[in-house]
């Protein structure tokens, strides 16, 4: 019975929708607060280290974007259009010395660090119990993304050339009809490992042949220790690919600029959904980002160093672990996966008391209780001796005091 | 019939998600567009005014938020936590010269503007088909989201004291159920009223015994022209109402910072939600915002400046209009409602030639075929020659030739 006499009734409470049964926290928000931890050496996080920030340029660019003039007062402060400011979209388009020139006859949109281009993508092109077929192991968020618009995940495993394209196509050919195939060409996360050329454009040949759509989310492509990564996906699809850059592991990642590449039939309904998401990315963020990838001499020093730096690093956490961790030398980006003898979700307690963190491979896994004994190691964000104290307690946790359980 | 061999088959184009039929542009873009056409003075964008926009007292907050260190590396430029950086969290929570301290009990969570608020709390309270309440007229972003996520919108009528309680207090005896009841309580967009107290309190009072979700929109606080606003809804029914903050029109809209205040049980999933969004909003934007709302003085000042100019604007366009135009003064916001002899979106074309634009009525109708006679004027952007300007071309449009039709 209602009575409008709301004075007499017990108070209700309101309840969720449905759908939000769909956001869990991901891992690495449980794992933020580990990092957090005093006296812990996190190998878990995936942060850029400090001196790979170029702060200074940024306070430059910063100024300039300040003073620029818009139609109504300044244009980083104003309201802005939804596609991204014309500077970046330009500079994007034309390619700079941190990615080629974008895949022609695609269109361009600014998001708010690819995170978001992950989720607009996931707004558009999936309904809830969708297939969606995603790299074993997968990226964290990715996989947050896909679960939270409701996707069925099917993971294909990955080895040294990335993505099996073959085992893919034998589920395509089995009948498989996923509506997108995410994938993370080069230096991928967790994995380390870049998709070959010829399995970029066997995927590429099994899209257009299927009619599904590739996800390339590619934030690694700048940091590769070696001669510059292939082409794109995007080349060999430019229809059924949409391409994810991001700023955040080249300039900075609290700009949170991302930008999305994608084929005309598409363009317009991502644009409409980013309306309704958030009107625009912070111009003042954008123009930051278009004026360094523009500063060609400045930004191809900041990456050689980052390069050089970064491979440094990997080489030496990789040269502190491989007796106890199976694994590759990192060729580019930011992780070193291997593989320990223990269970490596029942040790991180053990290593966290011995002051290091990392990712548990279960963490990644797609199908449950598979990568239990990989882990993920960040080499990016240490430098040189806490990485190497940090590898010294990972030995102690995985070891123990006996000496190391090789596998 | 499938065969594995591509380069035979025709290509196959994708399809979007069902899901993606729901986002639609709105009018707010396409108005835009008419903003941007030379030689047209609008009256239809939401933009504050260049003066409005504190842009050197920006440029210092920047450099000081570029400057603050974090544990790795630059606190505007790393990663950061999903909930938003907790200088501007803390001023939050204390109050500010814009805005009162937040209600107690509720708990913070940064946004990328307050459209971000909007679509966050759709995500997690709306299932396709649930009942959503609003103003009618109604504000274009909210009713772009709602749309998006398939609700249905119910508009309950508004007046001089904002939406009518006792109609949504009928409709909810008549058993409608909505999940939601969205509300700009402070000189509304577009009708420029606000909620009276007795209704604010009658509101709390039905969400409470109905067991609906308030969401209080309330961009608009710091820019009242007369007495402080009254105690938001949220104090009435913490446990029943969202809160909506935003920094887009006391400091500038391009830094894209809002704020939502969430009871308790809403607010892990909520944080959960914006994590899988976009991770975080930028760092830089909400040290900016920080500094600023913590600078009473400044902003004690800059509002009174605001407020006083935009006293003036409001009073210069009322009284150009009111002859032609049936309008109550506006006591704050930056919209002046009225209604006009002829059809509006009729006249549309008619005013644009004579280089003047406005938002019809029937735009914000949330009943198809109302509001068919207002028009929504911005006071807010235009300077005083060119506000006076844009009126006399409109009373050319509205009383064409021969002298004014008045209604």
């Amino acid at each position: 019975m209602i009575t409008t006499d709301s004075s007499t009734a017990p108070s209700r409470r309101p309840r969720l929708a449905a759908g939000a049964r769909r956001y869990r926290s991901s891992e690495i928000r449980d794992l933020l607060a580990v990092i957090e931890q005093p006296g812990v050496l996190s190998l878990a996080g995936g942060l850029p280290a400090a001196a790979a920030i170029p702060t200074a340029r940024i306070q430059v660019a910063a100024q300039r974007a300040l003073a620029a003039p818009g139609r109504y007062g300044s244009l980083a402060l104003q309201y802005g259009p939804t596609v991204g400011v014309e500077a970046l979209r330009a500079r994007l388009a034309a390619g700079s010395a941190a990615y080629p020139a974008s895949t022609p006859g695609t269109a361009l949109v600014v998001t708010t660090g690819s995170q978001q281009g992950l989720d607009l993508i996931a707004r558009v092109l999936v309904d809830p119990g969708d297939p969606v077929v995603v790299e074993d192991p997968v990226y964290l968020g990715a996989r947050q993304v896909f679960h939270a618009h409701g996707a069925r995940l099917i993971g294909v495993p990955t080895d040294s050339e990335g993505m099996d394209t073959e085992r893919l196509a034998d589920l395509l050919a089995g009948g498989l009809r996923p509506r997108l195939v995410y994938c993370v060409p080069n230096f991928s996360n967790p994995s380390g490992s870049s998709l070959s050329p010829p399995r970029r454009r066997r995927l590429a040949a099994l899209a257009e042949h299927y009619g599904f759509v590739i996800v390339e989310d590619d934030p690694y492509r700048p940091l590769g220790f070696g001669p510059a990564p292939p082409d794109p996906i995007s080349t060999h699809a430019p229809d059924h690919t949409v391409f994810l850059g991001s700023a955040s592991k080249c300039i900075a990642p609290g700009l949170r600029v991302g930008w999305i590449a994608s084929p005309p039939w598409l363009f317009d309904t991502l644009v409409t959904a980013k309306q309704s998401i958030d009107l625009h990315t912070p111009p003042l963020t954008q123009l930051i980002v278009a004026e360094i990838l523009a500063d060609d001499a400045f930004l191809g020093s900041h990456l050689e160093h980052v390069r050089t730096d970064n491979a440094a690093r990997a080489s030496d956490l990789h040269g502190a672990v491989a007796d106890f961790i199976r694994c590759d030398a990192p060729t580019g980006g930011m992780f070193l996966w291997g593989r320990a003898a223990t269970e490596t979700q029942a040790m991180l307690p053990r290593a966290v008391a011995r002051g290091v963190a990392y990712v548990p491979g279960a963490a990644f896994a797609v199908t449950a209780g598979t990568h239990a004994h990989h882990l993920r190691l960040s080499f990016a964000t240490l430098d040189g001796p806490d990485l190497l104290a940090a590898a010294d307690r990972l030995r102690g946790a995985v070891c123990g005091p006996t000496g190391c359980e090789r596998e």
